[in-house]
């Protein structure tokens, strides 16, 4: 007996789009029947998560914490946000449901150790926001390993990369200038990218970075097919 | 103010998927908040539509009722079933939930009318069930258009491919045999091919069939975000 995987999405579209494809690829199905119910709820009406963060956007907390409601109402067993700076916002959603809210960084952490027998350094590609929150410098501090991220100029490429996306306006320029970043992180001692933004794997990956990555939409997918599919208990919900 | 489209989905789970990316792809959107709402019950656990609707399956009608249900009750204004062979049970559906569900053949026909003067033969690639059931033919007899479908070999064919579709076991062989199917039914009188199962569009094309096709996943997408960004009433749900 399968688990509902419950997806609070639309923060983008084309990052949810991405993570429901990578849930059907990790799910070993030869017909209809044997795949996952997934309840999406591609809400991309959720007020913009970085500049609440930097301080001068609409809180998007109610919204988020709305749209989990509403998937767990429709039957979700567990909750995914394959949105990372969202994630700033996690304590609020997982205390408003019943059911466990996975959580991206402690998931990509995970993964991480377990792909990686020792990390030193390990670069992060994604949001200003999701920089500025910490949440993957302490993620990864469990570990033993130091994130290190793009300069000023950097973060400005990275983050008009990730609008431009969510915008369907990537060209290769911009492209080239996202890999120049991820590869001077790695001139810099970084083993491995962090793609800690759910929109970057539709552009960047191995073989564009040349590099090791930790694609966080792919790891999320993963994880939560693995739980959906195991007749384990669910972790319990973590309350802080 | 947009309105929220709900997917009766996950028959089978990568047209839902494909359903999904053509929503994004016909949405004028540069950034999240202008894309568009959708809940999506993608619920592959729905039992197979073709053995029911030919004799001898299980009954799909409540799990496809609950199911609307669901997306209704999570804030569907509209509801689409990405699913042609769905639609022999469509009565059921409609009567079920208070929100207009758009019915697929309805508006593949709507959508040959606006983009052929005049249609004398059309073919149907669809499966086995959905060419049983007559509801593409009923539909285009309003349009003084005659449906040829493959003969009985060729109909393996179609079914064949896919069930391949949803076990992503396509091989060159079998789309090859799918692409004669199409242009047989082209040396037979059919001006258009109706690609009549959501699986089809994700192999065959205009440009693998070369000649032009009605692809019923791309149509439905486009009238559901057609009425989802209008400002005009939506149509009332069809009672029957």
């Amino acid at each position: 007996m399968h688990r509902t995987i419950g997806v609070v999405g639309g923060m983008g579209p084309w990052a949810t789009l991405d993570f429901f494809e990578k849930v059907l690829r990790a799910t070993p199905a030869r017909r209809d029947q044997e795949h996952l119910r997934l309840i999406i709820d591609n809400n991309p009406k959720i007020p913009d998560r970085g500049p609440a963060i930097l301080g001068d956007g609409e809180d998007p907390t109610p919204a988020l914490v709305a749209t989990a409601r509403n998937v767990e109402a429709a039957g979700a067993d567990l909750i995914v946000i394959p949105c990372n700076t969202a994630h700033h916002f996690y304590q609020a959603i997982q205390a408003a449901v019943r059911v466990p809210v996975l959580h991206i960084m402690r998931e990509v952490a995970g993964a991480a150790s377990r792909r990686f027998t020792r990390l030193g350094r390990v670069g992060l590609l994604a949001t200003r926001a999701t920089v500025a929150t910490g949440l993957y410098q302490d993620a990864f501090r469990l570990l033993g390993a130091e994130v290190v991220v793009p300069d000023e100029r950097g973060q400005e490429v990275i983050d008009r990369l990730i609008y431009a996306i969510k915008a369907q306006g990537v060209d290769d320029a911009l492209r080239s200038a996202g890999v120049a970043e991820g590869r001077g992180l790695n001139r810099a001692g970084a083993e491995a990218i962090i793609l800690g933004c759910t929109e970057l794997p539709l552009v960047l990956g191995e073989d564009t970075l040349g590099l090791p990555i930790l694609d966080s939409n792919l790891i999320l997918a993963e994880v939560a097919v693995g739980l959906a599919t195991s007749a384990e208990p669910l972790p319990a919900p973590v309350r802080v």
